[in-house]
């Protein structure tokens, strides 16, 4: 049957998991919610409950597992497999591949979610072969991935690219980080509630009011319903986000001259026909005219499955 | 006597040249007006001057001359010598490798005056072994090297590193590339003078006015002179400068996540004292803290030859 890859995304709200065969394809797929505020010990369990999941879907064949490999968000040393800090998960210091390796006596690799977003891009999706490319990912946060000369670019501290805590208005809206006007501050989907909260507060009607509840972060598919339906106030919203997503793109193309941007994330996987024409109209106010003309603006071809491929790209390189 | 080697700094105003012996000491220095207004030809002549009257000091050791190279402001094909565009000469799609390598018969190269000056700092100055360093260099306008993964980093078209393009302010003051709010629209000797003829026009006091003339950008030895007088307007203008300094220095620590930030040129080589203990405060502002502790913040060791050494540093690249 061939060697089998087994990957993971581990995100603040679901993990998702899928056993990749030797062509590179997804063969099965295990989706679990992480329950993060449960505590390290349900984490634990829940990515062990996926792995053995992805196993019995294997039987037999999961002799052939090779290794395993997963993002998750937050500082991670990728050599150590420590996770130093997660901002959304109760990580500090903590040792995820000691856990899974002397669960399943199989290596264990991880690597910080968006740098394997961006490493999943250049290795099978739309940044392929590209020597120099910005990764740009919207969700809830807005994380960042570059590849630089041709390798993954992380910092000597594993935290290069926090390219969300990027000042975009040095007097703007107060961002989680405590810094003000960070470009996560205007074009998350963070952002992008506060926003719309803002709206409903005036008295303003729309659609998106039913997608909330107290405390929640609006979802991708319900903005793209409130723009298909042209909600004015999602249309404004929106509007102001992608201004401000092309104000960073800019800033990101005049610093690195890179060969590509490549735009991914839940707000592009579900918007992304109607985020990138206006991208690229508002980034002619905000990248260098030299710069922009010979930067390719692209959206993620791997959609969410870019750090699941980054994952299997990680396996791949260990096994040289 | 030993290998000799000629490094000139073309800046918008004025010319550099210098002698470097085997030891990498300067022994000789020549410095011109490089009279941009008067046409390619008038600065041909004038460079090749330079070089003419350091060779007659080094009289028979002449021969000795391995290669002469130059940092110069613009887009530049360092591998060709093609000037590709400068902002403050009358170069486009320009070749000066082959104007001084028939005029002198001796190997030329060049590389962007901004670049040149980080690898200057990185092979001879403050940022010796360091493996991944911004450098930001403050003078009419904002210049920017970056050293990543022990390389410079020049980007596919030879014009990564445009930090002083970087926009902290989306509706800032405009720029003269036409965007509003960049880097260099805030901290440059070109936003300081805007700033200080603005106070001057509100009918305030201050030493600075006998420094201007009707066109002319501040002098950093002007701006020194007001500061130890405590003028009001100067340190006012200078605090604000320093502020969008450090918002623009944060952004690139949470960026690059460097071992060390260099900051260098004019206003730095006449006002560091005063300015590096202001940009370190406010920069806990605009940096992440856990990015901040592990950066080291220095000034410029070379001052005014960190472009000549940084010449050297391609010549003795180049040389193998």
């Amino acid at each position: 049957m061939g060697k089998k890859y087994i990957c993971l995304d581990i995100g603040g709200t679901k993990i998702l998991g899928a056993v990749l065969d030797e062509k590179d394809n997804i063969v099965f797929r295990v989706k679990k919610k992480t329950k993060a505020n449960k505590g390290i010990e349900e984490i634990e369990k829940r990515i062990i409950g996926v792995i053995d999941e992805l196993m019995k879907e294997l039987g037999a064949d999961k002799k052939e597992i090779e290794a395993i490999a997963a993002g998750a968000p937050g500082v991670i040393n990728d050599e150590t497999g420590e996770i130093i800090y997660a901002p959304n998960l109760p990580w500090e210091n903590y040792n995820l591949k000691k856990v899974i390796e002397n669960e399943f006596d199989i290596p264990f690799y991880i690597g910080n979610d968006a740098n394997l977003g961006m490493l999943g891009e250049w290795k099978y999706g739309v940044a392929a072969n590209r020597e120099n490319v910005v990764g740009i990912f919207v969700g809830t946060g807005i994380g960042g991935g570059l590849i630089l000369n041709n390798k993954l670019f992380t910092g000597k501290r594993y935290d290069a690219g926090e390219l969300g805590h990027m000042v975009l208005n040095t007097e703007g809206p107060y961002c989680n980080c405590g810094q003000r006007g960070c470009f996560e501050a205007y074009a998350s989907k963070v952002a992008i509630t506060r926003e719309i909260r803002a709206q409903i507060q005036r008295g303003r009607k729309t659609v998106l009011k039913d997608f909330l509840d107290e405390d929640s972060i609006i979802k991708s598919k319900a903005l793209k319903y409130a723009i298909e339906a042209e909600d004015s106030v999602a249309l404004e919203v929106m509007d102001n986000a992608i201004y401000y997503l092309a104000a960073g793109t800019g800033n990101l193309i005049n610093i690195f001259n890179p060969d590509m941007v490549v735009l991914g994330g839940g707000v592009l996987e579900s918007l992304g026909d109607y985020v990138m024409p206006l991208l690229k109209k508002y980034l002619k106010r905000f990248a260098l005219p030299a710069l922009l003309s010979g930067t390719e603006i692209a959206q993620s071809s791997l959609g969410d499955d870019a750090i699941i491929y980054g994952a299997l790209a990680v396996i791949k390189d260990k096994k040289g």
